[in-house]
């Protein structure tokens, strides 16, 4: 299968507002032919991603919009156009209208993960129909989920887990870098995405957070049972993909927090349902309550490590085998004491994975 | 506002299969004028349900379909059919059409907390609409749920939520009796239902198992503000009713378990979302593995304890104060022994609600 070439859309909020951006450069093997940014046009991505190289991401040009990248690349340098930001709300900016307008005049197909559907748009649709292309909703789940069948820790790879002391600490990052690191080492490791960016990144996934709530464990099992190779995996707007190889090694995107007054639901549902073997502990250096509910302070590291270990034990055991903490913007001292305070909290191996990379988390959980 | 009357369908599963037949029966405001029960016509629920005095379950005739009940009573002694049964799988059976068909043409509204909506059936809606009848599906939820704000901690009175060692242990039959004890005593109290038999028993509610999973913990906030009279209740198909006074006392009906394999995510959005002050755990007598999981055994009594507790503590302290025992089946001195085995197990007054009342629990919880 040829890889699939993309635009990725991020006006005005490349790179620090545009996670889903930002993933698709540092860990999507799609080729990303363009940023589309109006604030900065003629700058490159690894000029413009802090701390980038050739190497930790994709260089590419960015254009002020698509027919700017049209005009220099051609109809026929991009295959799908991605919406690369997530505006809260999740609604569509009618300002981006154009930029879809002109993809799909060019037979591109377009590419998101918003609360707005595109399959929704009349105009959207009509268009795309005329000029057969796709319109991808990936936070759109499928339609045939179940009750989970307590079967996900029966897969044959090892099974590791992300979870985290808050939302927006690093557990998609940490996901990623522990596969990144594991390729490296030639161990075959595949990503199991459950939430939007993860999902565009990979290419494949169930955004958990939209599903029946009865059927959230259902959901997390099932991408587990469909990464070990099982069956055909579901990929977003496409068909499904064949049937892969049983990997050596399950890396599946956590979500929230198991003590979030919102969204311990969905956190959960997949600790229960993929039926991990192995967690990795995430948090945000600095954070001491929960983002957006501020009178609900964080538990002391050692209490999430219980809280996780005795939750996940009756139905299958998982120990909290490494902690990963996001210190960006601190500086290097300060970045490394934080890391130690929680390591000695959590008493497990702990690292910045974009710091430092993810070799010694991949060494915990192996 | 006068009394609804209703006639309730349990075709051949009246009553052992007919949980929502028994509940409303037993727990509900509504006035059952009659219950339809093709295998048993001529009897009366007083003498069908087991242990059933006319103080506690009330006595109505079975007929053998609606035209029978039409026949003996006429089309305005009932306001709406409820559909008393879930078969497994949640269908609408074909055999029920004619009930339906004839309680429509009588001007009555049709009730049903199925997989299968009623409103979603050509010929029930066209024959609803000519004569201006209800069609009701109470497990639809509201279509304007959020995330949680973590608010309903905030509330006035106090909130009890009955939490599980499983699915079936009794959580709904808890709810009902604590609250009837309580009215007993002259405490004003509130069922909070989250799913369809408490719904239609209280004639209002949301069935969080079938919420967007990101908004579980937000729905069962949302029951616990209404409930405390914070604004208009939701009420399924009906029109929001006027504010209630702020009662004394809010029990929630807690769903699954915090260890169930597929349904822990609703439990645990429950825990967090309603922010109880006091936990009750239910538990089947005999039950020694996870219903349909049997290769998951149940934790120890104390086990629950300890991971209920923990884990509502960070967004909102709640102690499990009682226990309650479902002994069905047992004979007296058996059921009496796995009461005090529970009880000693989670070191909390407990006893069999539906055996000898639900006084103490109250006592418990006050």
């Amino acid at each position: 299968m040829e890889t699939e070439r993309i635009a990725v859309l991020a006006h005005g909020q490349f790179p620090e507002r545009a996670k889903t951006a930002v993933g698709l450069l540092r860990y999507g093997d799609r080729e990303v032919v363009g940023v589309l940014d109006r604030d900065q046009p003629g700058r490159r991505t690894v000029d413009v991603v802090p701390g980038a190289t050739e190497t930790t991401v994709q260089d590419a040009p960015i254009y002020a919009d698509c027919t700017a990248l049209l005009e220099d690349r051609g109809p026929d340098a991009v295959d799908t156009l991605v919406i690369g930001v997530a505006p809260i709300g999740g609604g569509f900016e009618d300002a981006w209208r154009p930029d879809v307008d002109a993809a799909l005049a060019a037979g591109w197909n377009v590419e998101a993960g918003l609360h707005y559907r595109l399959g929704d748009d009349d105009e959207f649709r009509k268009r795309a129909r005329r000029h057969g292309c796709e319109l991808r909703d990936v936070r759109e789940p499928p339609t045939d989920l179940t009750v989970a069948e307590g079967t996900a820790d029966e897969v044959g790879p090892r099974v590791v887990l992300t979870v985290g002391t808050d939302c927006s600490v690093g557990k998609m990052t940490t996901t990623m870098e522990i596969v990144r690191a594991a390729r490296d080492r030639g161990v075959d490791a595949r990503a199991v995405p459950t939430g939007q960016t993860g999902i565009m990144v990979e290419g494949w996934g169930i955004a958990v957070d939209r599903v029946v709530s009865d059927f959230t464990n259902g959901a997390a099992e099932r991408l587990v049972r469909a990464a070990a190779g099982e069956r055909p995996r579901d990929r977003p707007g496409g068909d499904p993909l064949p049937a892969p190889e049983e990997p050596d090694l399950l890396v599946v995107e956590g979500q929230g927090s198991i003590v979030h007054p919102a969204y311990s639901a969905v956190t959960c549902g997949i600790l229960h349902g993929a039926a991990p073997d192995a967690l990795v502990l995430c948090h945000r250096a600095g954070r001491e309550a929960v983002h957006g509910y501020e009178d609900t302070p964080l538990p002391a590291p050692e209490r999430y490590v219980d809280l996780y270990e005795s939750l996940a034990a009756p139905v299958h055991d998982a120990d909290v085998v490494a902690g990963s903490v996001h210190t960006g913007g601190l500086d290097p001292d300060l970045a490394q004491l934080r890391i130690d305070e929680f390591g000695d909290g959590i008493d497990a191996p702990t690292t910045d994975p974009v710091r430092h990379g993810a070799a010694d988390l991949l060494e915990a959980v192996l």
